[in-house]
């Protein structure tokens, strides 16, 4: 059979993408490169690589996003103090964007007609990935198996699967099926599927990766210090050691995020595809960071300023996110915005890992003064009148006076509870 | 002296409104009548009531506000996970508005010509009670002596209301100051001001009056359930008990929250008179349950809906709370929202309660249907098409490719990171 | 060949939906009833009521919506001053609510098993109105021939529908194209398509139905009052004569506003789809309504509310119109708020119009008293103290001279241009 | 009497600065600078210079802002398509950051410790002038007579004035005040108070200077194009004539929109101090150049970041003009934002100004794509899969569905009107 051209699939050595990958070469006639990206996810690289290779792959790419991931994603995640419904925050989201451009540069490079995923067609994964394919580069088309009728019809179950690659040889190590799916990144470990998909039970005390049960921490609690560069962290310190590097200080938070069991949330979340669904995350070095940043800029960033960015930058770089328009303009747009709000973002904050929690202990900045001690003061009447305060208040009382009357004459009375 | 008429003065007792309390009366020529909000805090309220009297205040009425503060804005709160930049539960600006407008009924009802209080004038307090008494009724005006001159001149510290106190027979408990300012009530304990001034220092560890320090908590996690009627706790239920009463229910997650160290924030945050100042907060029943209600919204609520609920009431209803605009019309234009959207806040969550933490457990609703198993799968495919998903995609990328293209073409490419 | 189900057809008595109806009946073996929705627009009721009879069709229903347009969509996005991009009144969006839910209470009365419609695959109103079936009935299926391959692909251009019809006997009145395609209804005509796809040419000047040329309007302008309650006309009076019908005064309007060419917009707007497409729409009534409406809010709407109504409710209530998405919990949620918002809005607003334009002649309110001529009076100090004014400013000016501050040590003043 | 000190004071030479500037000299003992910002009004400037000498000025000051004016103020306001409340295009407001910025310099340069002006004490106008001294140099202190008791208490009306006039040789052209005030400048001419006071009577014809009365117009439509780079009209063309000077392009379409009676308008609106007023404003320029702007980013702009731009940084941007907020951080801010979006608002529009209306006549951009012919018809697929819409619609309508059947089952059918 003549190839019916190349493509480059996101390869994860699995069950299901290594049935993709025989799919994509035996029945379908196409050239596969796999690509694997690594964004901090526990893996055996070798492993991968040999299955891959043994399975038909004319190439198996892995590279190391790590930093890049971290620096492009995480950090302006933390600068946003980004979160999803309030709560989520989007390791898996921040993830893609990253991949599929890597992904993308690949299939480029190896000159791939086509790319291809493994991806579910009910979930979030699917229009992040392809979403940033069709904007990176439209010419190359997307396979998507799990949404093609003839994969779909053909592999209804984990069974067909597992038929499958016993057929066409393909090492399986387990054939039971994991009670929930889960994907790890430097930024979280999360969880869904499966059991999850009882949102009234709690997930299995032994699910959780990425943090200790936080029951089980230490008994002192451990002091950090995280400094910050226009919102960026730049310094960890703990245990008399600072880490600088990027990548290094995010790993070191995990560490100790891991170990104080912090950062884990279980929720229930609205999908981009309109379906509700259940999952848990757990995410220690960006939940350390984000309460860090989020008690720094309590000090330095102007009131009016913070409640713009928290109204409309915060709330739409999430669900943008989330949503996985990563390569959209409007995420460029949002974004130029929180850079620009981040520029006097810079001090340290001091921080209390406990058992869960992270406390603040202080927080202080060389450079930036719109705190002032004197000026907070209650006591200190030095550069402030009182008397002041009085016409501040009459003025923003005209309004409410009348407010008063309307009610008033409308006969509810603002005195009445 | 002729009186100057009848003064209706928010006392509590200590040292600045018993200067107050005697410079109305003997300084100024007013017949003051006292008057005490019990919101829950703590207090000896006969003796309260003793000192007032023997001050020379014409009466001292103390009226418990409790059930109408938890009811009417703790439970609003709760409804719209409310939250000041980011952290701050509002426990002293939900306050306010109760006492205000009982303050305010008081005087109307002794016939009182002014109201007087003792805040401070750089404070969001002053603001917050003296926007509720102008919309409530401006006929009666507001006498502010830390405002005026003659007051604030006269007394320029501690040491000259001692001076006054003693002069004047007034009784004091400790001639040391405390090191930091306290606000209490059923919502929280707020501390600010003095040695809380520096905020790189963190508070002193037995400052914190509402919550045990996390670290000393029970060693086994508490489970707690909190059932919600549209968005109102109904019922709460732990070691067997039900609290089904507003006001106990409250009482008793306040009761199991300190146990466990739950609610304690620090942070720097922007007041409405556009000074920085220091604030830290223990809220334990109010972290429980928007814990349990952020929590019910994700099972219950349309996704779309709580976007838009998030963006535009969560943060300006926190917004006019904490800049004392309760009584408003858009404090009512946004609360008239807020209902709305609870409507189907229906159903239970089960929490766990440790050292600092609050978990969820899991969350069910019997009557609400917008989370399904069935359809949250990524197994199933009944009721769902996956080709739906990529015309879904391919719509949605129409835009993102023009994007995608127009940086090709101005030599950006998206491919590159 | 038995019949495969019944389908409600939305049949307009064109080509298009004639050859739909053929098709439908013909060669894929449905029994179909018609359906047309009255919503003001011009037609010969009885020749369309003809044709679909001898097309085939089981039944010919039509029904007059005028009314419940008017009142449930028109005077909706009145009070809401609706607007899509800044400029258009969305007058075909809003009567797709009012069809779809017609069309199918049609086929839930005719038993049918399907609804139908001849809308492109590329439009906005494919999804206004399937999302308004999907929303109201999904167990009843759509058939979209313009996305069915078997149809689109046979049907590839206006000589295939020709063809079609000649052999079918579908009587034809023209079989020349009209050079860009209408939409009429009696809150405007929509033109699109054809040659007005360049947007750099204007549309001819005979294209335009609803108004008049300006430029040949009335030398004298005319006046007209219009009486709101709670933001909904109630009254319109000119030339000594009252309307005091919901669909009466809208007609009225139309009228002078035909006749003083008002209400004409020619934009280049984003589709749903995310297609950018040019239209021109000419809205008489509407643009008078909504200038006056607009101006009414003025003078009795409280200002900060009207801010948060501009910004919140008028934008999304706008595009979610626009989206299709009327019968929505989003929509619901932010309907309910508008409503809540115009409870004040009483009062009458005089008007002149002349050539194109809508001037305010004056305004005024016999219940609503926000407005004050003494208070408004730079002259009168009535209730008001200027030194008010001067705590206001410095109060409001501590942030600002904190950011000055902070320029000039970063080494740009403010004070330079 | 030795000098009080230096007072750089905003001098226009009408009977209140002049009565102003008197007292400041001889009642008050201050060495006085005279100031006058030349922002494009009708002034007999040497006049003005003589008189202020003659009064006892030290120095009259005469700066052309005329072109900054335009560049950094005008030009942002269209590039935002900046409306207050709907309507207002905040000539005024533009105008006060200009002339406060030049105002402090000369007081800096001339070694004043003061400045003043002649601002009442209910007006916005005092807020913009006084929050921007503030920002940019809070070390020299401001005089405000008109809400110093002293002043305002002596001159109650226009007869103290005259009478102060007549007894210190103050020259005055009338001694019967204007109907109503006025402030003049290349973007508006306003018109507020006296008459104007009653909003339910139309402003006198002969009031409107900026504009002729629009039934007076020539019969024939004038052609006008405009062309933008950034957003930032760079070209306006008509009658065989180009004019690529801002300020120049900015004259000469004051002059075709007075001939064409472009830019009245007529409003009640809210005060930063809460008061309702109404205002007139002509702003001929303007109104040409926002619409041609509009209508241009219909053609280029995305229309996701159109729609965040206008909900946040149009609304937000307009808000902080008005309110006087131009040296501050939030106005930086989204000003940020605002550049950002018009990187691509490159094109040209047509238009044709008639008697009140600027009609668009087609619109064009050599560099911009966004719009495609191809694309936007209706007839062609190519490039589009119709089936893809079906997708779209259905993973939309997930949430609906569950929307509909919630209303069902609460015995509301969204099928009933």
């Amino acid at each position: 059979m003549a190839s019916k051209g190349k493509v480059c699939l996101a390869y994860s050595g699995g069950l299901d993408t290594s049935c993709i990958l025989k799919w994509l070469i035996n029945d379908q006639g196409y050239n596969v490169v796999c690509f694997l990206a690594d964004v901090g996810q526990e893996e055996d690289w070798d492993q991968v690589c040999a299955k891959a290779k043994k399975l038909g792959a004319s190439k198996m790419i892995i590279t190391d996003l790590r930093k890049e991931f971290v620096e492009d994603l995480c950090f302006r995640a933390i600068q946003c103090n980004a979160q999803y419904e309030g709560r989520y925050l989007l390791g898996t989201s921040l993830a893609r964007p990253v991949i599929a451009r890597a992904q993308m540069k690949v299939a480029q490079e190896e000159g791939c007609q086509f790319v291809s995923h493994g991806c579910t067609g009910k979930g979030n994964d699917q229009c992040r990935f392809e979403l940033a394919f069709l904007a990176i580069d439209p010419k190359i088309e997307i396979i998507a198996p799990w949404r093609i009728p003839q994969f779909f019809e053909r592999f209804q179950g984990r069974n067909d699967l597992l038929d499958y690659a016993a057929k066409m040889g393909i090492p399986v190590t387990s054939t039971k099926a994991k009670p929930y799916s889960m994907d790890d990144n430097i930024a979280h470990c999360s969880y869904e599927s499966g059991q999850l998909e009882d949102p009234s039970k709690p997930p299995p005390p032994d699910m959780w990766t990425r943090t200790n049960d936080p029951t089980t921490g230490p008994h002192t609690p451990q002091d950090v210090t995280v400094q910050f560069e226009k919102g960026i962290p730049v310094k960890v310190s703990f245990e008399g050691k600072d880490y600088t590097d990027s990548l290094e200080l995010f790993i070191a938070l995990n560490e100790v995020g891991k170990l104080h069991g912090i950062g884990r949330i279980d929720i229930v979340e609205n999908r981009y595809v309109g379906i509700k669904s259940r999952g848990c995350y757990d995410s220690p070095a960006m939940t350390i960071l984000r309460a860090a940043h989020l008690d720094l800029e309590g000090l330095v960033m102007d009131g009016k300023v913070r409640s713009l960015r928290d109204q409309f930058v915060t709330h739409s770089w999430s669900e943008i996110l989330y949503n996985g328009l990563y390569f959209s303009p409007e995420r460029e747009f949002v974004e130029n915005s929180l850079l620009f709000s981040q520029q006097r973002v810079n001090g340290e904050v001091r921080l209390q890992c406990y058992r869960g929690n992270v406390f603040t202990v202080g927080r202080s900045s060389d450079t930036e003064k719109l705190y002032s001690e004197e000026e907070s003061s209650m006591d200190s009447l030095e550069n402030f009148s009182p008397v002041d305060t009085t016409g501040f208040i009459n003025i923003n009382a005209i309004r409410l006076k009348k407010y008063g009357l309307q009610k008033l004459e409308s006969g509810e009375s603002l005195a009445k509870s």
